[in-house]
């Protein structure tokens, strides 16, 4: 297959309080502006768990010690090719966050996550989580302008 | 990424019994004479999902009503690639069997599933399944003859 990604995202939480990456430090960052969890790209053959601790400790310098699948977000970028984002979260680590070099990172509590500037998608999969929903399928479409155009959870079109 | 496959897999349920497939009707079939589930390769863009549902009903004629994310399996085949399966169950559906041009379909009581031939692989995330484990990672890694060298579930390493 042709123009695929395969990536991770982690929500780390620590007593009430979510670690959010500000992406402000790279070059034509499409994420520029903009907070989200901490993870990335699959290297070759890696199984997502793996790549999950894998930037997880590149990002933060956090070593994960249990964590959860919470679900499959499948991306559309019109134009642009699709991505499948396997989302995790992570209540248990071990060492001291480090400086990243993607952006900033930021405890932040779970009632002031709404208020940041995110994805529009990512609101919907946060408030999954936030809802402890079992493991879902998210399907989420975007056009050129980065304006979320369709959302379908579990094979259900949402409204956007 | 080169050389990934996404595939999905499902093990659809009624009474009792599997629904298996007998891969004995495609030429060079790696899965030749070994009993699988159905499923298939994704489309581009595709979401794990709409490749189940798609798949199962090219493979079966049946119209799938409700299905379950069961885990990720990551194949390690060495020296040929890695593909990462979406492994699902559902045990409700709509339509009636039809033939499938990859093989024989049967109905296959849940006690006689271990006794088939299948891949090593395939009896450690039926095993789970049977458990009603929850959503699970798990890396598979096949040799140059078929023989399963590694297995690693959530991160620990399985005896194999």
């Amino acid at each position: 297959m042709a123009d695929i990604k395969l990536t991770t995202l982690c929500y780390i939480r620590s007593k009430g309080n979510y670690l959010m990456l500000y992406r402000n430090k790279k070059k034509e960052d499409p994420n520029g502006g903009k907070w989200i969890g901490v993870g990335g790209h699959f290297e070759l053959c890696e199984s997502p768990d793996e790549c999950l601790c894998r930037e997880v400790a590149e990002e933060t310098g956090l070593k994960l010690t249990s964590w959860q699948s919470r679900g499959l977000i499948t991306f559309c970028f019109d134009g642009w090719g699709c991505e499948y984002m396997h989302l995790f979260t992570a209540d248990s680590f071990e060492g001291k966050i480090t400086d990243c070099d993607e952006g900033e990172l930021a405890w932040i509590p779970e009632s002031e996550l709404m208020s940041l500037p995110m994805w529009e998608g990512d609101r919907i999969f946060l408030r999954l989580i936030a809802e402890d929903a079992s493991y879902f399928n998210l399907k989420l479409c975007y056009n050129k302008d980065g304006v979320l155009t369709d959302a379908i959870l579990n094979g259900e079109v949402l409204a956007v």
